[in-house]
């Protein structure tokens, strides 16, 4: 069973085409995914038992589109962890109304550490985080 | 002569009804202030010469909808700072379409200090930004 | 007992200030006033028995900031019906987290019809919603 | 030589990261394709000789992220058209700040009629369109 996130689409969220507006579809995809994180126990943007800050900058995204959204709707967004690298997450989203299958999408993120000095940079997923993601991934 | 911004409405700045979604009018008032301030060789975010950062948080902010703004518009933005006080700046907004009134907004800010250790906290105009922004006052 | 929507702050909520950016509180109001149109079985856009559409474009807004939202905060957002007039809806919003208030906003909307010719126009508010509108205002 | 939109980035298309939101790439890919349509003398919704409506539904989307893009970068968003089929446009973007290249993108659109009566569908470019698009395909 993936994980599912649910949202009813908001009037500011269409545009004058009367459907909700494609770059929107980013957004819930990454609502989709932050609430799979809460889920987890895990954060987006955290600090690790060292101190050094950590964050998962995005490296890609896409989403396909089927067939429209509209104000109202309540969507329901799938989210299955695709792909779990070293340092890297991959995840994938399904979008249905009522079982109807709206539009697909996918998106990566990679883990950087952010040293109080010195740039972002990535590093390997902590064996804890991993071991998180790991329990939920395909 | 007020300051005026210049904004082409794009498509995702509008919604199902066809036109601009309202909330957008305050985007483009946020636009149009720091276009003002930029103008002035003004920073919304910096940092004093003493080394402490500084920021302008928004207190208020209101607009008045007379007619609708559509895709592909060009909006003239009119700004005009109506109070400028010791810690606050009030600027003032009208949305103009071929010289055409289609809205008016009202905005208000403080002037607040950043230290590296303690809360943000509001502060007086630092003389340099006062005399800049009284230069364009009416 | 105002009305009360709740809200998950999201990331795409936030600024580079870290908080919840000024201009989405105005989408949150909507969102609130459309949930308590929803609640009453009435809509933002609809077709009166005659076949004749209507709709409730804003006429203003505003909103006054005391304290900042951050993600992840679990806002309430509680709508208060603060005046009922022939033609229009003044609607009143508190946000609060843990039960500090954070923000306070006011919007105006006007009852309009749309007729299949002809431009849109202002007329009373039907008998049917207006008795909705009533039994919950304060 | 690709046709190039320029766009300076606003405090709200920024996140709590401190950078551009990454769904903000896509409304900036469809501001720069707008301005390609916009000067070949072209629409995005329309209507035909014979009457008949016409829009291009997006049917997909994809960006890659290098490099943040931060508040006031003034982006270069450069437009090629990658493949323009018999129903369908691709287009690919490129976003370059002073030279860098900070992401890359792509977006497909189907040409599709909107009859008075019946749903939309894709059908043919029209010839005079197509003839325009491809005096600047690759």
């Amino acid at each position: 069973m993936p994980f599912t996130a649910t949202r009813r689409v908001e009037f500011c969220d269409t545009d004058m085409a009367g459907i909700v507006h494609f770059a929107n579809f980013f957004k819930f995809m990454e609502q989709a995914e932050h609430e799979l994180f809460r889920s987890l126990g895990l954060q987006i943007i955290g600090r690790l038992p060292d101190g050094t800050d950590y964050s998962w900058p995005r490296v890609s995204a896409s989403c396909s589109y089927d067939s429209p959204a509209r104000y109202e709707d309540a969507l329901e967004i799938q989210v299955r962890i695709a792909r779990r690298g070293n340092r890297s997450l991959t995840t994938a989203y399904e979008f249905l109304r009522n079982g109807e299958l709206l539009a697909r999408g996918e998106m990566k993120t990679v883990f950087c550490l952010i040293p109080a000095a010195g740039p972002m940079h990535s590093a390997d997923i902590p064996a804890d985080i991993a071991a998180k993601l790991d329990a939920v991934a395909d």
